[in-house]
C-alpha cells in the first residue's frame, strides 16, 4: 500500500485524487489546500487541511500545484528527507527545496473539471534525482493503471512544449473553426465527427501521412479563395503560416 | 432501392463505394474511373468502365473526382437531365454542366485509403438547385447512415474552410510535435492519448471552456522558456502567432 499526501486542489489534483481514491494500492492519507473550501466537499471521504504544519506521514508527497507555486510550497513543508513530486511539465525538479527527496510526477493529459478521464490512457513521466526513488513514483503511476516513463528533464519539457501544439494549440484550430462558422451559421456540431477522426487517424497513421487538403496538394486556386473567405486578419495570417508550413512539410517549395 | 453510378477512385470514392455496397438500399450500377487499373480488383463485385459513354442509366451519379476536374468531367457527360453530384467541400454547384440536375453531396468528413471510417458519424452536406432533387440525394445519405443537412454554397465554402482548421491544420500541429519531440528522442506514441482526449473533450464542451495551457493563463515565463526551447524559426513563429491568438481569446491583450 502506497500512501500519499496530495496538495493543491486544481484540475490535476482533484483528478489524481479521484484516481489514487479508487486504486486498491494507494492511500490518500491527506489532501491539503491553502483554501480548506475547494476541498470541504470531500470531508467525508479524507482527511483534508489547509495547514502546512498539520501534514500527516505518508511515502509521497504529490504537489499538483500552479507552476509558479511550486517552489515557494516546497520550501514551506515542515518536514524534510521525504519523497515529494511536482506534476508540472516544465517546473524544474530542482527549484523544489533540497532538504526533500525530489521527483516529477507530470501526467502527459488535459484535465477538465467536468470531464471524467480515463487514466489508463496517461502517460506518467517520472523524473527523479537519485535513482533509488524511482520505484516508488513508478509504483503509484501503475497502481492508478497508467503507464510510467522515466525521463529526463529536457525530455520532459520538450515533451511539454509538444503538448502545447497538440492540445493547445490543436484546440484553438478548433475555436477559431467555431468563430469561422458562425459566420453563416455553421453548426460547430457538425465539425465534431471530423476533428475526433482527425486525432483517431494518427493514433494508426503518422500526422506526415495523414495529411490532405489544399496545402498538401498545393491547390492554388482553393487557398487563394479560402484567404478571401476569412474575415479576420489574425485568422488570415495564421491560415498562411500554417498553409506555408504545409506545403514546407509536403515538399511544395 | 436507389442506383447508383460512381465516378473516381479517389479516398472519398473508395469510402462511398464501400458505404453504397454495404447499403441495404443502394445498388452501385457502375464505378467509373478513367484508368481501369485504379479499381480493376473490383471487377468481381461491381460493373466498372474506364469509358464515359458507356455509363449506365442510374438514379444519380456521383463525382467523386479531384475539384479541378469535376467541370470538365460533367460536361463529358453523354447524357442529360439526369442528377449528378459532386463531393467537394468547395466547387461551386454552378461549376458542373446545366445540361444534368445538378447537386452537392459532400461528406464533412477526412477520408484515408487504410483507414476504416463509421458512416454513421459523417454528416452530408446537400446542395441542390431544384429543390425536387433534394429528397433523393438525402434518401442517398440516410441510406448509409449518414445525417443529411441542406445547406447553401456559401455556408458549405465555410464549412469547408472551418474542416481546413480542424483537420489539415491540427494535423501539422500534430506534425510539429512530433518534429520537436524527435529533438530530445520523445516517442510521439506518448502524444496520442493527449491528442485523442483534446478532440474529446470539445465533444462536450466548447473549445472556449476546454482551452489551458501557458497562453490561456497569460504564464509568461513558460512562453518565454518554450521560445528559447524551439529551435526551427518556422516553429517559433507559429508558437508566437497561435498563443497571441489563445491570449486574445481569453481576454489578455
Amino acid at each position: 500500500m502506497i500512501s500519499v499526501v496530495l496538495i493543491g486542489a486544481g484540475n490535476v489534483a482533484t483528478h489524481l485524487y479521484k484516481a489514487f481514491s479508487k486504486a486498491e494500492n494507494v492511500s490518500v492519507t491527506q489532501w491539503y489546500n491553502r483554501t480548506r473550501s475547494s476541498i470541504s466537499s470531500y470531508v467525508n471521504e479524507v482527511d483534508i487541511t489547509d495547514s502546512l504544519k498539520d501534514l500527516k506521514k505518508a511515502d509521497i508527497y504529490i504537489i499538483a500545484v500552479s507552476d509558479d507555486s511550486i517552489a515557494q510550497l516546497s520550501e514551506d513543508l515542515p518536514f524534510s528527507n521525504r519523497l515529494v513530486a511536482h506534476t508540472s511539465g516544465s517546473v524544474s525538479i530542482h527549484d523544489m527545496n533540497k532538504k526533500n527527496k525530489l521527483g516529477v510526477f507530470y501526467p502527459l493529459q488535459t484535465f477538465s473539471k467536468n470531464t471524467e478521464l480515463d487514466f489508463s490512457e496517461v502517460p506518467i513521466c517520472i523524473e527523479i534525482i537519485e535513482k533509488k526513488n524511482l520505484k516508488l513514483l513508478k509504483d503509484l503511476a501503475e497502481a492508478i493503471g497508467c503507464k510510467a516513463y522515466k525521463v529526463y528533464t529536457e525530455q520532459r519539457q520538450t515533451m511539454h512544449l509538444a503538448a502545447v501544439f497538440v492540445n493547445n494549440f490543436t484546440n484553438q484550430m478548433y475555436r477559431i473553426a467555431h468563430e469561422i462558422g458562425e459566420t453563416e451559421n455553421v453548426d460547430f456540431n457538425l465539425l465534431k465527427p471530423l476533428l475526433l477522426e482527425t486525432a483517431r487517424k494518427v493514433q494508426h497513421i503518422s500526422p506526415y501521412m495523414a495529411q490532405t487538403g489544399p496545402a498538401k496538394r498545393n491547390d492554388k486556386k482553393t487557398i487563394k479563395r479560402h484567404l478571401k473567405q476569412i474575415e479576420k486578419d489574425e485568422h488570415k495570417k495564421i491560415y498562411e503560416l500554417l498553409t506555408n508550413s504545409i506545403k514546407k512539410t509536403h515538399g511544395h517549395r
